[in-house]
């Protein structure tokens, strides 16, 4: 039997405290400087340009929850601090919390949480709002969390017995799903569609990986944009959970009708099995849509399959990829 | 080996999701709702008045969290969510989110994470500032997290060979340990001192106890007011924590001063060990008083017999308070 005790309860309720203390670290570049300074509060403090007593609270506080280990009073990062956390970590994700831990994510969460659920989504647009900024920041924050699934989702694709030559990349962001495509597929061009000033962060990006000449951009809304036809390709990373079935089948026929003969369409989704409660993440994914869309949700490779076919497509699958959270829809 | 991964990162990231979820779950008594309408979601909407799309990805997020199980598209209570967050539950603990999860808190943390790591402190006052409003919070929300303890302590003192007559409770807030001193005593008096608006609740609750012929109130600060002398015993209960050493050892000797012969101190508080990252919630408290106060901290047994020595006392001894996590430190 469960230990009775309000132990989750409390903690769930001081979630926020936990958002606080990594961000103040990922702010500090804290974990660098316990690499760097021999775990020696002393000389992070130093490092770090803070009091040594906050920053010896807040390793304290860290090494609690997990993310370092104490010892003979010196701070030790574990494996996958060191991995995802420090500056020099080729995998290193601190940049995140610059759009999950973002001041109009707390506002959208924490202002009023009964609107969302009262209302049954956000009150008004929220984040699909034409132009929202917080694209901007996505875009910019979010890079290292899709990076590796990316890649992976390029190095597939990239074997297919015909790579693709045309690709779309909607509502890119970061662009880098398409980038990595470019990279991978040697003279695959990519047409990018996104607002306006996100689209600026995709170009810089296609630029550093050295694609820009193969790079085309598109400013807009997915909805309204004309694309043209004849995309091998076209991705859509991240997008399709903002929006209600009605629309995503509207966008998906849209998608079908600009793809040239053979060609298909590939989503990166948090898709939760039926019961929705499973995979975790993906399925705790559907509140993050309800606090911040007015329809949108995390929804099943069966409800993926039923939109594609409202939407002409033969054939939809879903699989994971690991280790992301994260699945792979397939229409064609 | 460790598994390498994002995960911790990317969960504490997100806690203020967790807290969001939590807050409007209790706000709209969701989990009674969960109770009475046998888990069916139609049910449970009409019950709390919020749209069914809203609920069951709430209930849906509550499960992946812990606090409910999902079968057959009904939702059902753990036991730990049945004892602790549903209205007619003895041990009811839900009001505890009006103090913990108070948009004031949300500021204390969230506004500015890297300013009091810094600082080694808050940057002002924060909740020691004078008739902060915060208090009253706290005394209407945090019985049901305190009363237990009160209820343990009160039923230990009455034992006591003498059983203390005069009691003077330090920052009484709620006024529960007090309160339940009264109620295990026969006879025993209760002098409570906290800020005037405090007091208030304080002597709600000690009417609703029946004992307030015996509980008297005298408002301000615990550093100024001159409560007299003659005292049995004086309750310390969750203040020490808010202030630096030398503050905590002249109020330690102000107390001293106050004892009758024989008399001793009794403080509630989250004690760590000497390596101040166990027990995990006493540890992690002190990061609590990093962001909400100058100079307060979570002390060692250790740190409050030096305290208590500097004072003038005997003997300081602590001792854990299962189930909760907090310690009891004798003074005598």
């Amino acid at each position: 039997m469960e230990d009775v005790s309000p132990q989750l309860f409390i903690d769930t309720v001081m979630g926020y405290q936990k958002t606080a203390a990594i961000k103040a670290a990922v702010a500090l570049d804290l974990f660098t400087a316990i690499a760097k300074e021999d775990g020696d509060v002393a000389r992070i403090a130093k490092r770090v340009q803070a009091a040594e007593r906050g920053v010896s609270k807040l390793c304290d506080y860290l090494t609690v929850q997990g993310f370092l280990q104490k010892d003979a009073q010196r701070y030790r990062l574990t494996p996958s601090t060191a991995t995802f956390l420090t500056a020099s970590s080729p995998a290193c994700m601190s940049s995140i919390v610059d759009f999950l831990a973002a001041p109009e994510m707390f506002s959208q969460w924490l202002d009023d949480p009964v609107a969302f659920v009262r209302n049954g989504g956000s009150p008004g647009l929220a984040t699909i709002e034409p132009d929202n900024p917080i694209w901007v920041k996505f875009a910019r924050a979010m890079v290292p969390f899709v990076a590796p699934t990316a890649q992976g989702l390029a190095q597939q694709v990239g074997q297919w017995p015909t790579p693709p030559r045309r690709v779309l990349d909607i509502a890119a962001g970061h662009g880098v799903f398409g980038i990595e495509i470019a990279k991978a597929v040697p003279g695959a061009e990519v047409v990018a569609v996104d607002w306006r000033a996100v689209l600026e962060v995709a170009k810089e990006n296609a630029a550093a990986a050295g694609v820009s000449p193969r790079y085309r951009t598109l400013a807009g809304s997915a909805f309204d944009v004309d694309w043209g036809t004849g995309f091998d390709l076209v991705l859509l990373t991240n997008f399709l959970h903002h929006f209600d079935t009605a629309t995503c089948v509207k966008l998906l026929a849209k998608v079908r009708g600009s793809l040239a003969p053979g060609g298909r369409a590939l989503a990166v989704e948090f898709v939760p099995n039926d019961d929705r409660v499973s995979p975790p993440f993906a399925a705790a994914f559907a509140l993050v849509m309800l606090a911040g869309t007015p329809h949108g949700d995390a929804y099943t490779e069966r409800e993926y399959a039923q939109m594609g076919r409202d939407a002409g497509f033969a054939k939809v699958s879903a699989t994971p990829l690991p280790p992301s959270p994260q699945s792979l829809v397939v229409f064609e």
